[in-house]
């Protein structure tokens, strides 16, 4: 009988062959298309989700000393779902329980059911889709692309890249050593893969899955027993994953508890005792920044992984495409609301203004040419609302409101038509106020800096990601010489650049086997998806060894 | 004009295919003969390190305050030499200034530069030895080895590493995405390897070179700067590195700051400050628990890499060569007076005795027959001193004085005619005791602990491991399931296992290109030489993109 891993081998291959390539390579469409996934799997997938709403989350054999579940929908509705629910040492024991099959399988059958696990994901894209939209806000199209086939990619990815780490060294050797005239040492050396031990996933609200297959994927692989802590405010996706990982666990003999469901409510977390939890060996965590220091300030000797948060900045320093540009800007501001962690904040524009296609542009003219082309974007509402989507979380519209105080508004914020909504606030403001625009201010808000000149916009920006982090950075520029400048400055302060995007190609999007998305180098994140170093602390070697009978 | 990278080039790739082989592999002679290093190496070296008896160490340009030096040979004599100091600021200051030419040499450039220094210190390595010799009191032959070109063999294997690493993907790549019947999406690409910053290698007193060279060399070779912090003991081997790396900097027309070094003294020290600095991103540690624990609560955000202290075990289950046993076992025990971080500790053996083709050997008998080989290796006293050589701390002494009080002395302690020496004292407890032997007890200082049999040795001595740390650890037996069994649970503890170990191999070798040094999944240290995750978090890669032009 083929075992997993065979029948993976070549979508495993091509991943690791994408991995040195870094060209646009894929596995998993990211079409929502009936021809793709079937014809019916769009309805499949709604039904499949509308019944689960107001019911009990199955996941057989999971522990549970309670229920919990409070996810309303930013589009409106409750979902009413309740997961089973235990604490945190029960999970950390039982996680330790599992971990010695699971250490024990080989690092071929860890893969092999780790890519089936993400191409039955991939076939109950629609069904994720809907978990996403509903606790994320994103609009469908986005839920079901990051939340779907993007997050498997990611998730592929990882699994590819500890394949790889996992294959470096041979798991036999033989050692010769001359000695002189005499016979030579002849020694036998055995190696094996061992795991750190229990590894913890803390989820987003935003990107539950985008953001935490990487790490989870990767723990699993490599031998680690997980246990998934979602956000409480998007739970479904990741319960989703854990059953599915859960199931197929079983059907390969091997204990259900090697994937966890840590599942709590905001009134009474359970993070911080996991992450306290000196069993714990390994932590991936999403999140704010200020929990992010909580957490590598509390994880003892756990290897902590993070993205946290940052302010990207775009800087316009010319241009000969004056419209697309604008259009492309307006894109990356709107798309989801701001809430990407790769969604530029802050726009730097020469306080004289620029050169462009369209002659000599003041610093006004630019950000109303922004502000115009969002307004273009969003002028249809059914399109507005699949591009802004929704906004997750309601302390958002607070942060836009007080937002509005900081300078002078370009551009207001206002709700669209369908769910929790707000258009981009774009404000106008002095290169000093950086009291303004030097903070991370989560949501649809955007600042357009007066800056001296492009130079000093650069130098402004990356000195900027440097000390609140940066996941992103974009440049608007004619001057070839001045963009490989910006792009040592971005290099510099771990930034990636993106230079003259127009078109259907946006500074927020990081596509898994080519882009790394963030570099670990500032305080945006210590860790990069997916590098080596994201996987390859997440296990030893230990050997054994002898001399060879003579 | 060939640079260093094209002289080395294949020196490189024969360490590249090394490192996947894990076969024996070194391009350094570990042999102290004219024969190979030339005719009056030996004599060259001698003169050269007397020459720098009593005299101010040369460094061109370093940064200097005072001078500081202390250092006393093991054997006897002080070496009188005087090193450049300067305060941590000054030095953190002067290695960030030097980063920017070091970060935008290529990694070819780097690459080639750190295999040429390697290689000059190949051909210096009596003088090495001799540096070795008298600070950390090695007798000469290990000295030079363990000092010369092991030391070399694990920076080149670092090196190595890091070339794999900075590798693995392309410096540029086009991304091209379909976009159904419209024109593909074309994205150009390029990457750069952006190194952490400054990095501080803080070395030990008994291996200064061979323990310093893996981070040293990992970290210039990914682009950072470096601060070399010797043990105020043994000074003098980096301080030579230091020179010949900053020489080779300078002829090369980059920044002698490039490699820094932290001279200080036990009344001053300087290895706090520096650690504590926020602009230190790197710190590699050889040491004691205690300080090590230090070190990882107070690096900050730099990212550290450890190796510390553990308890080492052997477990003599069964043999059936035990007389060769117990000449391993004795020479594992006095070489180096137990000083080597690989040296075994404690010795189960079972109650009831163990088979052997000596027939039923009882636990007294076991002991005995150990302590009589060591009396017989060390019976020729100029033998003695080459194997046992002196002790590096005069705390050492103490230890043993005290240790003596811990059960019944089956072997006493005694000094031997040259320098501050002691040969091994064993001491017979009960596995009860384990306030005795389960404590590190840095020296020559061993314990023959009784155990109900072969299997609750193992488990003791892996149990021992996981709690305290351990490195190596050895088993004789001759059931081959018992022997899996423990290697499954040695390996679970992340302690590599010798079995069977007889003539001229011991349990304390570590030979780059094969062994792992430490696993880094116990606390004898938390990272690995040289592994993947060793090298690979110490640079981020950068990216910038654009589209290609139509």
């Amino acid at each position: 009988m083929a075992t997993l891993f065979d029948r993976h081998r070549r979508l495993l291959d091509q991943a690791v062959a994408a991995l040195g390539d870094r060209g646009f390579w894929t596995p998993f469409p990211e079409v929502p298309s009936g021809k793709v996934y079937g014809e019916t799997a769009r309805e499949d997938g709604q039904a499949a989700y509308a019944a689960r709403l107001g019911g009990a989350f199955a996941l057989e054999g999971h522990h549970e000393s309670h229920r919990v579940g409070a996810e309303v929908s930013p589009w409106g509705p409750a979902l009413g779902i309740l997961y089973p629910a235990a604490e945190a040492k029960t999970l950390v024991a039982a996680s330790e329980s599992a971990g010695g099959a699971w250490a024990a399988a080989t690092p071929e059958t860890r893969v092999g059911i780790l890519i089936e696990a993400l191409v039955r994901l991939n076939a109950m894209s629609f069904e994720m889709g809907n978990a996403v939209m509903h606790t994320t806000g994103q609009a469908f199209p986005m839920a079901f692309q990051a939340g779907g086939p993007h997050a498997q990619d990611r998730g592929l990815e990882a699994v590819a890249t500890a394949w790889v780490e996992m294959s470096r060294a041979p798991a036999q050797a033989f050692w010769e050593k001359p000695q002189g005239k005499a016979a030579p040492l002849l020694i036998e050396k055995h190696w094996r893969v061992v795991p750190r031990g229990v590894a913890l996933v803390i989820g987003c609200q935003t990107f539950p899955t985008w953001n935490s297959y990487p790490g989870l994927f990767a723990s699993l692989a490599t031998g680690n027993t997980v246990i998934v802590k979602p956000h409480p405010g998007a739970i479904l996706p990741l319960a989703l994953t854990v059953a599915v990982l859960r199931d197929l666990l079983a059907e390969q003999g091997l204990p259900r508890d090697v994937v966890l469901l840590a599942a709590d409510s905001a009134e009474a977390p359970v993070t911080k005792d996991l992450v306290a939890d000196p069993a714990v060996a390994i932590v991936d965590y999403t999140g704010s920044n200020a929990f992010g220091a909580w957490v590598r300030a509390n994880a003892g000797a756990a290897q902590v992984y993070t993205e946290e948060a940052g302010v990207n900045s775009i800087v316009v320093a010319a241009t000969d495409v004056f419209g697309p540009m604008c259009a492309n800007i307006a894109f990356s501001l709107a798309l989801y609301s701001g809430q990407m962690c790769t969604a530029p904040q802050d726009i730097f524009v020469p306080r004289g203004g620029i050169e462009t296609d369209e002659g000599h542009k003041g610093f006004g003219e630019v950000a109303a040419g922004i502000a115009a082309a969002v307004d273009a974007l969003l002028a249809d509402p059914a399109r507005a609302a699949g591009v802004a989507g929704a906004i997750a979380n309601p302390a958002t519209l607070e942060r836009i409101a007080a937002a509005r105080g900081l300078g002078r508004v370009v551009r207001d914020s206002a709700p669209l038509a369908e769910g929790r909504s707000a258009t981009p606030l774009i404000v106008a403001v002095e290169a000093a106020d950086e009291a303004a625009y030097g903070e991370e201010r989560f949501g649809p808000i955007a600042f357009v800096v007066a800056v001296d000149d492009a130079e000093d916009g650069i130098a402004r920006a990356a000195a900027l990601a440097r000390r609140k982090g940066a996941i992103t950075a974009a440049l608007y520029d004619t001057d070839e010489a001045r963009i490989l400048r910006a792009a040592d400055a971005f290099a510099r302060a771990g930034v990636n650049l993106s230079v003259n995007l127009t078109g259907n190609i946006f500074v927020n999007q990081s596509a898994a086997f080519s882009d790394f998305h963030v570099t670990g180098l500032n305080p945006a994140g210590n860790a990069s998806l997916t590098d080596a170093a994201f996987v390859a602390g997440r296990f030893v070697r230990a050997m054994w060894r002898r001399p060879v009978a003579a």
